[in-house]
């Protein structure tokens, strides 16, 4: 880049050389906590100042059901969907059960669920439309309902405190609408975006791609990020894509997922790429497509633990890491604080 | 093996079946935990019981000084091990923020420090000499030095409460210690054994390289795996040794955490290979080797974030999965309680 470097690049330049100063005078030879000091500084940028501080962490489980089930894409029905957010309200999910354990707030947006829940503690009801057309036969959404369900992202987000999101999802079917997004804003071939989801058989893959394919087909014009969202997508990943962006635009970190909040990432970064910078990917999921998306973003998971449940439960795993990287920039002392001996120029 | 089954392993057989029925039947898609599902599955083996629980945590230090140190291999003098040892005890360094955040107890077994430090709250006194002699020169400890020293970590951890042991260590001068024994075990070259330590340059590389290789010659009788640690080891990897060992027998979990851990384990598991089954690796270290190391064992590390600090920090690190692994398997609902429709078995 030849443009001249604006003050916000200056504050940041001189913040990175301050914490980067602080991490390398801790008692600790010179890199030695690895992905924690980068993730230390990356906080730190986030957040604009030395010290950053994580508060009320907000774990948000966006969920939805896709038309496209009906195709029998998944190894599970539809119902799973509604049948999974009661799961989760009543704390008997992976991820009710490692939110509880680290203390993040859970809240369940009903983005498009066949299903009606009343109003309950804990879900936030977001809904436009009892789940999306089956996009292999018409668009997913339109632009119109995928606006709308991205400015309830965003209203979501800021109605929520704290400074951290933590994106989950649940959508029978929502691997499929992620593949799809995939393909199209990665140009990759199909076949290396779509894996077996929540685990359909050899024959089950077969008709997921077959099925898959006449959509990209179909939607073929579908080609801006927002164009394909709205036609490929699903209400969850358009909410989630809404929320992001107002979590990058507030400042507020975003520890991302698995595959299909990868989705909702890349869409958001294709319209704003410094989205990325907001953003810790939590684990390499065993999706197939997943790691080779994440690479093609440019950006490296913090755990590979071969999972592929989805929900937040990677984010959640990942949760004591980045609360770690930040206390130890906060907590450790210096070497001149402990008294400890510096390296030695010369050997002993 | 063509040994006949005893009830040891029946019963092991029994309950490894029980506990993978259940992780089977908990609302997610089979598998799709990936290695907290293996986690939990061993953690009910060494417990031997279907619903494990992980009880008051003990992260114990390891610390002593090394002889070898005098010869130029460490970037640091070795009153860093005292100093360090002071800032474990003030909560300033690395390991004592997360074992902070974490609830771990720490412990820091002296165990040939170089230093008086008197009586101490959180510092047990395990020490048999002021370090190790230099083992360029002459044997580091002997076989009745180190036989004391593991008799020490036997007692030190049997003393101790709670059902898991967090490795840490610190001594200047234990990366050589740990590669001398790596390569004499392993049988692998020198070269594949050493990495840089705390971060010594290429001429202190070589230096190290030179002196570890006198050593190596100096007591090529040394093969006996008591009789290399003996030679070649520190008393810090000795009573760690007899620690993991008596942890082993006691059936509690044993989380090692990088390269120097690492050696005392492969020394406790070439004496009872068994020992394996009760320890979860917790990270792979940057420190050369080290990687190399944990593939020749046949283990699978849960992290790789580029750590190379040592102390107990990557054991600390990884423990919020274990303790995870354990919630899930305990409080996750079933299929069954939570009224979730099973996968199909016809496309819907």
């Amino acid at each position: 880049m030849n443009a001249p470097l604006n003050i916000a690049d200056l504050h940041d330049a001189v913040l990175a050389a301050r914490v980067q100063h602080r991490l390398d005078h801790l008692t600790k030879p010179l890199g030695s906590l690895g992905r924690l000091e980068s993730l230390a500084l990356q906080i730190a940028l986030v957040q604009g100042r030395d010290r950053p501080r994580l508060e009320a962490p907000q774990l948000v489980v966006f969920a939805a059901d896709h038309g496209i089930a009906a195709r029998g894409v998944s190894a599970y029905p539809s119902e799973v969907t509604w049948q999974m957010v009661e799961n989760f309200l009543a704390g008997g999910a992976a991820v009710s059960v490692l939110a509880r354990q680290h203390g993040l707030a859970l809240t369940v947006a009903d983005c498009g669920v066949k299903h009606d829940f009343g109003a309950r503690d804990g879900l936030v009801d977001a809904k436009l439309a009892l789940g999306t057309a089956d996009s292999s036969r018409e668009p997913a959404m339109g632009r119109a309902l995928c606006e709308q369900a991205m400015d309830r992202g965003a209203a979501l987000l800021h109605a929520l405190p704290g400074n951290v999101l933590l994106l989950g999802e649940m959508g029978i079917g929502n691997t499929s609408a992620a593949s799809l997004l995939m393909s199209r804003l990665t140009g990759l071939p199909l076949a290396e975006c779509v894996g077996r989801g929540t685990g359909v058989d050899d024959a089950g893959l077969a008709r997921k791609l077959a099925v898959l394919g006449q959509a990209l087909t179909l939607h073929a014009a579908a080609v801006e990020p927002l164009d394909a969202l709205a036609a490929l997508g699903g209400l969850e990943i358009g909410t989630m894509a809404g929320a992001v962006l107002q979590a990058a635009a507030e400042r507020r970190l975003v520890v991302v997922d698995g595959f299909i909040t990868t989705a909702a990432v890349a869409v958001a970064a294709a319209l704003a790429p410094a989205v990325l910078q907001r953003c810790v990917f939590a684990h390499a999921s065993a999706e197939s497509g997943h790691a080779g998306w994440l690479k093609r973003l440019g950006v490296q998971p913090l755990l590979d633990l071969g999972l592929r449940l989805g929900e937040g439960s990677g984010a959640a795993l990942a949760w004591p890491i980045i609360d770690s990287a930040c206390r130890v920039l906060e907590e450790m002392a210096s070497f001149d604080s402990a008294g400890v001996s510096e390296k030695l120029d010369e050997p002993a």
